[in-house]
């Protein structure tokens, strides 16, 4: 099964960008209030894990381009609106430069910020997957909340 | 950037695999007890979000393989020890089926259990998402019962 086409590179790139309308949505979706203090169980609030996304995006995407890599930093945005703006350059950006990874690079084994060891693919996957990951965690918050999360299947 | 190869299907199954042993350590993670009866904010119990997940994974891969598909349907385990027992029969099965899967069935466009509409890949992708997505609200209810959850990053 080796040489099957999976997944073309605009498409993981549509996928991705699909995904992250929807984190927006759940960014959006928290009272002001709530975003950096509200969490269940210890947890980290809603908006320090959007800013881990906001970290992780953006230079994950440049590091893999060109193989040089800052050591890695969340954001530091501390409201609402200051996150839905850095999510939104951040979209802007991510058009632009993921169609600039060298064809190679999805199958390179790179040391990610210095520190993670894996294959361009892998790495792009942890990134979306770990998105998914926190964003469910949200979900459980605006339920707690009482508050209803965007539908998970809508990523218009 | 249309040429690149992203990730082959047996690096495709092997990532999954991979998210599948640490749901399974989520599953697990959870007391008796509390699998189908606990959540937060009025959600579904964790047990009934497995039971999903075991209905979507093996009835996919076939219905990718064959294009003939069942009336969508969750698992109807009901304690612990069935999904954990469901799950390894779902993992055994994935191994077998997926490297059947035909090259072009990535790509073409097909009516998962008569309902859902899009191609091989990305139904393939929303699988995958969806437990991910779920599983990270179990991580939650883990935290609120005091129970530190497997590490995310730990696929072994």
């Amino acid at each position: 099964m080796s040489d099957a086409l999976v997944i073309t590179p605009q498409q993981f790139l549509t996928h991705w960008q699909a995904h992250r309308r929807l984190s927006r949505r759940a960014i959006a979706a928290f009272p002001e209030d709530q975003l950096f203090t509200f969490s269940v169980g210890g947890m980290r609030p809603f908006g320090a894990l959007a800013n881990e996304m906001l970290g992780m995006a953006v230079p994950t995407v440049r590091g893999i381009i060109t193989d040089k890599w800052d050591t890695y930093a969340e954001s530091t945005a501390t409201t609402q609106s200051d996150v839905l703006a850095q999510w939104d350059t951040s979209t802007t950006l991510l058009e632009e430069l993921f169609p600039q990874i060298p064809a190679n690079r999805f199958q390179d084994v790179m040391t990610a910020f210095g520190q993670w060891k894996m294959p361009g693919y892998d790495l792009l996957l942890y990134i979306v997957d770990n998105e998914i990951h926190h964003r469910g965690q949200g979900y459980v918050y605006l339920r707690a909340l009482g508050i209803e999360p965007p539908p998970f299947y809508d990523r218009s």
